[in-house]
């Protein structure tokens, strides 16, 4: 299996209510602005927002399902929250090769989330060890993504890593 | 409200069977490894293992819920997944201020997740602004953690970075 730099993947997902309240219960995350309105009304925030951690996630279920797929495994994910992700958006999650060191089997992605006006409420980088990949994968294309993308950066991570979480 | 490096704060979390099914639900992240017992056994982790970002969200709950609380706004977040979760494991999370920079309201915390075993299982950085954190805060105390805790590193973070997610 080889992979290339600039290869892509995306998934949509649509936030609801729904979502971040079943989120809330199964992580323990029930700070009121996810789940109270009233107590929203009056944040920064101005109404209900998801948590930050599902949209991340959005990012894992791309790599364990998507691109690498199953087998994926999880080394390090970091992210910064740009903005907010409301209630009713639809988030594209994005990742792209921005290395391979293929004799380690390390794949370094750029991992974006974006909301359906563009505004990219997720960047980081993930990076996940693709030795358990089966060799059996579709045909992956550069996939539109809904504003600029910026260049790929150098990649802080430690070649020795060791993990064990599959992505 | 002021900070001070060392406090801490700690949640623990039993990881069900039914925790991993609902978070996959939600999140979209159905790869098998999380599923599917079968195909679980032919992976290196030899049986059904939790979705990692399901440990990470646990971090994000003791900061939207507990230390720093609701008001708490996401900056930034990076993680290593260190050692697997499997389905039945304790996890405790644990915060721990490694740096509060007064003047812009950013908090800098050391996050880790540990199994009822000791073993760490996710180490990482989150940065949070606290600028809109209530003033009454429960007193905060040092919490025992079940294993070696590495001194607090040094701050990489951007100081001007600005957020829109709360924790």
């Amino acid at each position: 299996m080889d992979f290339t730099e600039g290869q892509s993947a995306s998934l949509t997902h649509k936030v609801t209510a729904a979502d971040v309240e079943a989120f809330a219960k199964v992580t323990g995350d029930t700070n009121p602005v996810h789940l109270d309105e009233a107590y929203a009304a009056d944040t920064r925030f101005g109404r209900r927002i998801a948590h930050g951690m599902l949209a991340v996630s959005y990012i894992s279920a791309i790599l364990g399902t998507k691109f690498p797929g199953p087998g994926t495994i999880y080394l390090s994910q970091s992210v910064s929250f740009l903005a907010p992700v409301y209630i009713g958006d639809e988030i594209t999650a994005t990742v792209t090769v921005s290395k391979y060191r293929a004799e380690k089997g390390v794949l370094t992605l750029l991992t974006e989330c974006w909301n359906q006006s563009g505004v990219k409420v997720v960047d980081g980088q993930a990076v996940v060890l693709v030795t358990d990949v089966a060799a059996a994968q579709p045909t992956l294309q550069a996939q539109p993504v809904p504003a600029r993308r910026p260049a790929p950066q150098a990649d802080p991570t430690q070649a020795d890593q060791t993990s064990e979480s599959a992505a």
